[in-house]
């Protein structure tokens, strides 16, 4: 990749939504880059035709443009931004191949494991919601566990699993709120309250954090159309 | 990686079940990079303490152990033996950032598009399994055109992509005669038939599939036990 070409072309452009935690993930790793980029927002009642013709086959945000050509799926921009800009900034990826496997095994335990039952927890109520919400506290544990007391999934820094799992940094609280049942308790979770406050304080993603009024009020309304 | 190291200490270990695609990807890729191991053929009914050891989130086959340490998750193991025997054989994922992205991309289409209603059109009947066929049709239609004419995903090489679809390969002919309804035809899908044939006949598969009669067996006693 040839760093005075992308200078010279076309800025890279992200499609995206204010709301969607995927748009983020990939917005702090380009801010670990320190990669410029033209930032398009998406009506996704709406979608525009630039949008469908990048991404026809899932018609979704986040996209990613580089050199006009389009990458879709969140983790799969991670990983091209991690690789595009290997020698700027921070390491997305550890560079240890068995670290990798475990970066994308635990983000991908995220979007199986994790993210099913907090959506049920947060969209049910009665036995169904207590059920999902003891699902929960199970994937929550092991997660603990991997974190165990560490500043970050990966070490001091910020990494793949950290941008995957950030958006719950902001949400799961919210969900709490709404729901009036508080999932991520100190005591029970020591590692990953301390995680939050890590992640949300730290520089790349403080002041680039989606509005949170707006989201609370957004999620309310979704909490409300369920019943 | 060291790999005097590897040839001096324990081998490469594979727990696996002689009738899963997930477990098969993974030993093709160990045949393009030439790594040897041991296959432990698991129970799925009365799973080994080893494997609950070894996978204590999902419990499931595939698991590769590499200097004692355990790896789940096919897809991710695909990438841990590309990483991890870099220079042996033939790359699996291209060297290209971009071409990487779009690799990762359409094994994913596979996972999140494309398996679920290839198994509600193997399992359904009725409507519910005409609107599966049809779905299946349009996704396979979209990775028709993402082949034109190409050997193989990648080009001339067997790569991730076709490791990914590879099982594919001899389950929807498969499912084909169980259903009694056709999906590849060569007039509808040119590239994809040549695809499996190619996919077949290549050296790292030929001779390493599942006993092909006793998974037809296993299949029809699947779609049996749905009505």
């Amino acid at each position: 990749m040839n760093h005075q070409e992308e200078e010279e072309g076309e800025k890279v452009k992200l499609f995206g939504y204010w709301a969607s935690p995927y748009v983020f993930r990939v917005i702090w790793a380009l801010r670990i880059k320190g990669v410029e980029y033209d930032y398009i927002e998406e009506d996704l009642e709406n979608k525009s035709d630039q949008l469908l013709e990048y991404n026809p086959v899932h018609k979704k945000v986040p996209v990613l443009v580089y050199q006009g050509k389009p990458i879709a799926e969140s983790e799969v921009i991670l990983e091209f931004i991690d690789e595009a800009w290997k020698d700027r900034g921070d390491c997305i990826l550890p560079e240890d191949p068995y670290e990798r496997a475990m970066a994308r095994f635990w983000a991908r335990f995220l979007k199986d494991k994790l993210s099913p039952p907090i959506w049920k927890w947060f969209t049910m109520q009665g036995q169904e919601q207590e059920d999902a919400h003891q699902a929960v506290v199970e994937q929550l544990l092991v997660l603990e566990k991997e974190l165990d007391g560490k500043r970050f999934f990966a070490g001091e820094k910020i990494g793949f699993v950290d941008l995957s799992f950030g958006p719950l940094s902001y949400v799961i609280p919210m969900y709490e709120e709404i729901t009036g049942g508080k999932m991520i308790t100190e005591e029970k979770f020591p590692s990953l309250s301390a995680w939050i406050g890590n992640f949300l304080s730290s520089p790349v993603v403080k002041d680039h954090l989606p509005p949170l009024d707006k989201l609370r009020l957004r999620l309310q309304a979704i909490r409300d159309a369920h019943f």
